[in-house]
């Protein structure tokens, strides 16, 4: 089988995983940052799907060094049609658990205008040059 | 080209195209049938979803009968690659589209008890054996 770009047991398919692992805990922080999050299951659903996407490409990254520190060849057709079925089902979940939570994020921020509501909601809001906040929506 | 259960041009390519025209306009008329639905972003963007799914369905649709009736080949190439793109993009849209409102439905009926509070909606109610409603949530 060809080498391929991405592929697993590459380096730039260790760094893919590693970009992974990096959006996917940094999803996490965010949404655990947030207020009462637990009482939104949008936002629980996405938590409990990065975590996921976060262990299935941190056990990625981690057999993809030890290829290439042993010099193994991963691309034989078993593992690579295993590593395609779970990245299909670990991405699917991700868009799914993005999108509902983009949903709920949209209804609070554009259909009932919280952020206009509630000013002092960090929502939207940017720095401008002289130190005053703007709301952008 | 072997001939492909499903595939573009064939009797069972032909009813599965259907079944999605049919799902489609029936997603879009419960849709528009709910009250206040316009006010709701992600309620708007699975009507407009679900409508881009019902022309892209009916004008498959209509090819395949087309090429029924003319004992046509469709099963070239470029023409399969050209509906693979497209029943992607559908794809990807109605998966998103579905749960951005899943994910606004899930807000009102679980997180915020809604049906509960408002027990003249009709949601998630069925009439029992005595005719009378109960509450599934």
């Amino acid at each position: 089988m060809k080498e391929i770009i991405g592929g697993p047991g590459t380096v730039s398919g260790l760094l893919l995983r590693i970009g992974q692992c990096v959006f996917a805990a940094a999803s996490i922080s965010i949404m655990t940052s947030a207020t009462e999050f637990a009482s939104y299951t949008s936002f629980c659903y996405l938590i409990a799907s990065m975590g996921l996407q976060l262990l299935w490409s941190f056990g990625l990254a981690c057999l993809d060094i030890y290829a290439l520190r042993r010099k193994k060849d991963l691309q034989n057709p078993v593992l690579v049609s295993l590593f395609v079925v779970g990245d299909w089902v670990t991405a699917m979940l991700s868009l799914a658990a993005a999108c509902s939570s983009a949903g709920v994020v949209v209804l609070y921020a554009r259909d009932m205008n919280f952020c206009k509501t509630h000013p002092d909601l960090p929502c939207s809001r940017r720095k401008n040059v002289l130190g005053n906040d703007h709301v952008l929506i």
